[in-house]
């Protein structure tokens, strides 16, 4: 796809300083811009690349004042990130196919597919399964009996939804993600061998989610492990039964969370963090990677670090004093010298 | 299925109190209770729930005394977690399907199926492999060559079996997971790059063992990884080479073992633990979530914290001081100044 | 594979004490030594097992004086573990089969598959994908649009390479690894929702690189995803996107790298590492596992451990004190009441 820099500063609400007839081709990174593609300059930081790139264009804010000659093309807008957003789905938009359902897959005869369904090979639907309008199954996905999937969905290769799991409209699993697997719930019994709790509740992914690939989520033992609009799970993580996660709630790669533990909306949760089973976590807080929270989290939008979790600016400060422990308790033994002799 | 409250009595050896011919078709929890479902309460801090709940029966402890009255129906049973799983296992009960061989699967004519087995759709099963009775294989599973399968197993879609792998009876491997991957190991050569060390034992996964989801478990360099008899891993563990772990040992998700550790039985680990290679970890130990064991275990029954992993109690009492670090470090810096301007 | 000691002391370079007829079929820790397969004395702290083991032969040092007499044939080399590794690709080595391409695979007319090639069943290969010579293709992968793939790949059953990426010669990916899957970028807008920003780069890996199980890459923003030459990751790790691993780094199992980070060359990251997004790490970097590197680091070849990683002999000295926390406050409770009494 090829557009003008005047066709771009349109699109992005901009002005052209330059050639606005110039011609471009795709959006690169500053530090490795090319004839014929767009970069960006957001941080200020990178600002000396500005000089020196070969980005035909370059996407600047209203403020930017240049300190040398620049050979780009600028395309000058309000908001460099928002543009940059808008760039990528333009030229990262893929072009329509027709939908096609595979006569390699296979499909129960009691499922349920919507008009404008792509069903990709060797993909295999259940019986009392529905998929909605335009969705998108890649190959090799399992979809098991009278799951529910809304409109618009994509489903990338090796997505397993276990039976009687609902996926919301608009809604992105990446590939090998797991929904609706078994709880982790086992009855001690006498002998020290464990006897299976039979799982019978379900997952519910509410619309205009997306979740990572590699990523697990559980079945609830009954009722439903709840997904709420609008949140965002990376890869690799593990969410437990009857777990709850809140409406625009954004999680990083290779969190967990246990079982029953309720997280709140507008959470923002790092990498590799750990929630305890049976907490609830208030609306708009924030952890920091590898945190671990082992209580209830009452105040709303508060960030907490360390393991367990403190308020983070607590976590900053002790820390400071920890990696300085050796001297600290050298001077503490140095001062029960100093009063023992004059003892 | 419907089920009245006094067959229900029966089932779970409970008395009635209330309407013995109330119906009910599924278990909920009691806060979600609706009419024609049984819920229960166990932990006495939902006990306000009974008063309000729209469940049709409410199982309760013989002991259970009402401070206000209670619409539903209830059954007194002597432990109502055992109820639950008995309900749970009641309400959950599949109806068996007929055994059937997918024309779709691609099994090699030197595999040997026995009777009474299910094999889905696009699975492939290799040469010289044994599928044992009732067995259920979902779509899309792999299974390599040699590979032995015990009866009454299921293993749920894209489960991936390497070759020379053993999984006994009655074991249950969620979607995704991943057994007799190579073992991690290279030898490092002069110019700095690693040559791979082939990797030619095997996993051994004993009876009656569970597997969540998207899990790995790596092959031995020689000899086996062993999973004995009646352990139960989590999702998206990582279990190494030459790993072994002990009977009815319990480990939640995210956990990761490394190369030829050998954990006792009994024991129950918590999630996002990690353990290093080459050491023993006693019977009955137990990890508090997060924790890095980073050396032998020698005593049995003891619970462990922390990052390396110390006595739990140990790690509770230091890191109380821990957040207390800056008070301390200045009340330090107090007592010197106090001792210096007096000299 | 049966082989007489005599010509596997050919194979390694060493000398035969015993019976140099004696025949071996397969390699056996030195434990587990049955009589027909050969062991090795590495660590000195098995040499009890040298005067019981059943093994036929048994590798030793050119150094190595026995204490006792030994049942065993020796083979005395220079050096036992490379010697091991040499002796694993020998009865490691599978019989080369004939390459063969399923009729149960789906591949479009437009891909390209050089010769020597195996595909096997219910792979997907998707137009514009290459696929070099002699590459074995597993069955149930997923190769998406104009994915390149090099000479002699190994990609496992169920692993997934989305559209655009790129994989060199030699590389190894075990099942499940997803290679590809969209970076986590959202613009957060005003209503406190998410909007996803399109993600149009790749993933490119080098040549000589394995990966292993249930492991997941993220294709860039723009640009690519890069993994350096030699690179060995384990399995569940998580590279974010834009993050490059530099040559010969080798990371062990569920370790996180986020967004737009650079790891150097020859770099040992211990296992569920962190690494925050937008940082350099210098060459030579050890990470002790589970620590969590929250800053650039520049010196190369220098051990980092904690949470925040620090230098490691600092991390471990901080630690023996934070054991002793309760202690050191009341020493320091003691000096207060000591000089408070005095004044």
């Amino acid at each position: 796809m090829q557009v003008t820099a005047k066709d771009l500063a349109i699109l992005l609400n901009g002005t052209v300083e330059g050639n606005p007839d110039i011609m471009v081709h795709k959006p690169s990174k500053i530090e490795e811009g090319e004839i014929g593609t767009i970069s960006f300059l957001g941080n200020p930081k990178y600002e000396h690349y500005a000089y020196t790139t070969q980005s035909s264009v370059l996407l600047v804010s209203q403020a930017f004042v240049p300190t040398q000659s620049i050979a780009a093309t600028l395309i000058r807008v309000e908001d460099v990130y928002a543009s940059v957003a808008i760039l990528l789905d333009r030229f990262g938009a893929v072009e329509k196919k027709a939908a096609i359902i595979s006569s390699r897959a296979s499909i129960h005869a009691g499922a349920t597919i919507a008009e404008g369904v792509t069903i990709g090979d060797f993909v295999v639907i259940e019986q009392g399964a529905c998929i909605g309008h335009a969705s998108f199954i890649y190959p090799q996905v399992y979809i098991g009996e009278n799951v529910k999937i809304g409109k618009n969905v994509i489903l990338y290769p090796g997505v397993r939804v276990y039976k009687d799991c609902e996926i919301g409209d608009n809604c992105i699993l990446h590939a090998n993600t797991v929904i609706g697997s078994d709880g982790f719930g086992f009855a001690p019994l006498e002998d020290g061998s464990y006897k299976k709790v039979v799982q019978i509740g379900n997952v519910i992914i509410e619309r205009n989610v997306e979740i990572g690939a590699n990523t697990a989520i559980d079945r609830a033992t009954m009722g439903s492990t709840i997904i709420r609009e609008g949140v965002k799970l990376d890869n690799l993580i593990q969410i437990a039964h009857n777990v709850e996660v809140g409406r625009n709630t954004v999680i990083a790669a290779q969190t967990g969370i246990a079982g029953s533990t309720k997280l709140g909306e507008q959470c923002m949760i790092g990498g590799q963090c750990g929630f305890v089973g049976h907490i609830t976590v208030a609306d708009g807080t924030k952890t920091q990677a590898q945190s671990g929270v082992a209580s209830t989290i009452k105040e709303p939008n508060k960030a907490w670090f360390g393991y367990p979790a403190i308020p983070y600016n607590d976590y900053l400060r002790a820390f400071t004093i920890f990696k300085k422990l050796p001297d600290l308790a050298k001077r503490v033994l140095a001062i029960e010298h100093k009063i023992n002799s004059k003892e």
